[in-house]
């Protein structure tokens, strides 16, 4: 069982085996975003604020943060943006850059232990964002490619994922505190994406003893009716041992898949969140539909098997 | 791998580890279903007629066919009620009843070869079914429990699906002709009920090389949002390795669900099945939106990551 522990100045969040799964909110990054990108670089964060608090409201316990706009100043924007989400949120942040220094710049004023995104299993990379981690004693994300690019082969993926835990071993880092992320390819293109990714995953769990996440909608790029394609891939994930993924919590079939999941999990004690979350309103006061309906009528629960 | 064949008189289903899902439609059946039955009872068989058809066009591959009414002549209803649907559609029967006579009375009737639904591991049970079933050549549908009711251990019921397949075998029917049915429970009242099936299916499948089915829906009984979880839980028992259930595939929640989990197995080649259900219609001609929209907009696909 391991525990993956990332905090901000008031709130822990545990990414683990025996906990609910942990959304990591992806919508701060400009990254195809156009406007975003505008903005960000004109030092406007109405945006960033606004999808902040939207996705902490949408149920992600935690958020990612990147910069990444070509030709900007990507530390200082990355610096900025950690500390306004900080001044309006709780929740923990994955400081997200393929910049060093826009990750030293964000580790540097981010108040907690934060969870760097990303080092991959590239001799050059290893060799300075794994210092970095340590020196501000955070958590990491290990993306499973290297010099070679991203192997089809889900036993190299493994094999890459393996030399970068036994490397941040090598600088101080437990095998805690690197989050693995095992590479989702597109299902269209790969026919078996699925059943590769899941095997992996118990790979990573029982063998390397590490937690997982994945940007999971990668899964069904190209192809129609994506949310319900991911909701299946999501709950199927998390049943093979995946413990967070970095995806979009205002799509409401993933979330509900991954409340569902969570259910099925035995990670939901006495089913309180679902229930609190789905629960039907009763029929007077706060009914949303604004009917008029008797009390047995409007209280009433479907029928099992309906 | 295992595969199942349930045939009709001119179509073969197998329900196999390297198959699609074989969704068996549950809706002919009058339990708990008071116009349903009165109509069977009185011989109109319209609306049997109605959900055949139905089951089929939404995607069921498989019926089921019960006619448990109290104090009408179930035998030859059951009869009565497989050659209409044998009539009607090429989908394969489950033959579904607690009386032994109106089992045999469908077997005697039926075009191809059928899964009897059920036998427990109750000694009586198994000394009249698997004897009915080997004189048929039918496959059977095996529930784990017996005389001292279901245990809430997955072992104890892991082991009376073990004692039924060991004597289907006296009996001269292959393991791959017993599909077992672990018994779902209310994850409501047993927080493990999820992971206590999963494991329970992949124990059923390493070990006894047997098919799997269930009636998935049981799973959220009493909960709300019931289609919702019923999506995720299906899909993980599909990850897990389920190869068949008996519900309602007039949901379509869950059949995305299933669809989704066969693209993630593998089991949907080149994604084709999952295409042609969810592509998005031509901004011409057969737009359900009917609005206006220019050529390129009308075929965009949403973007990556969306």
């Amino acid at each position: 069982m391991t525990d993956t522990i990332i905090s901000s100045a008031s709130k822990e969040v545990v990414i683990g085996f025996e906990r609910p799964f942990v959304i990591i909110g992806e919508r701060i990054n400009p990254t195809g975003r156009k406007q975003l990108a505008a903005e960000m670089a004109a030092g406007d964060y109405s945006r960033v604020k606004a999808d902040a608090l939207a996705q902490v409201q949408a149920g992600a316990q935690m958020l990612d943060v990147n910069a990444g706009i070509p030709m900007a100043d990507e530390p200082r924007i990355l610096a900025e943006a950690v500390q306004l989400v900080q001044s309006l949120t709780n929740a923990p942040l994955s400081i997200d850059s393929s910049i060093v220094a826009a990750l030293e710049a964000g580790l540097a004023v981010y108040k907690g232990k934060a969870l760097v995104n990303s080092v991959t299993g590239e001799e050059e990379r290893l060799e300075i964002v794994l210092p970095l981690v340590k020196k501000y004693g955070a958590a990491v994300v290990a993306i499973s490619n290297d010099e070679t690019g991203i192997s089809e082969d889900p036993d190299v993926r493994f094999e890459v994922a393996r030399k970068i835990v036994n490397r941040a071993a090598d600088y101080g880092i437990h095998h805690s505190d690197v989050v693995v992320d095992p590479l989702v390819m597109p299902v269209g293109a790969l026919n078996d994406a699925g059943r590769a990714v899941f095997r992996l995953v118990r790979r990573l769990r029982e063998e390397l003893k590490v937690n997982t996440t994945c940007g999971a909608s990668n899964f069904s790029f190209g192809l129609p009716n994506r949310h319900g394609l991911n909701a299946s891939f999501l709950s199927m994930l998390i049943g093979a041992g995946m413990t967070s993924a970095i995806t979009n919590p205002l799509h409401l079939e993933e979330m509900t898949a991954v409340l569902g999941a969570d259910v099925a999990m035995g990670h939901d004690p006495n089913c309180m969140r679902w229930i609190q979350k789905y629960r039907e309103p009763l029929a007077t006061g706060d009914d949303p539909v604004g009917g008029r309906r008797g009390g047995r009528e409007g209280r009433r629960r479907r029928a099992p098997g309906s």
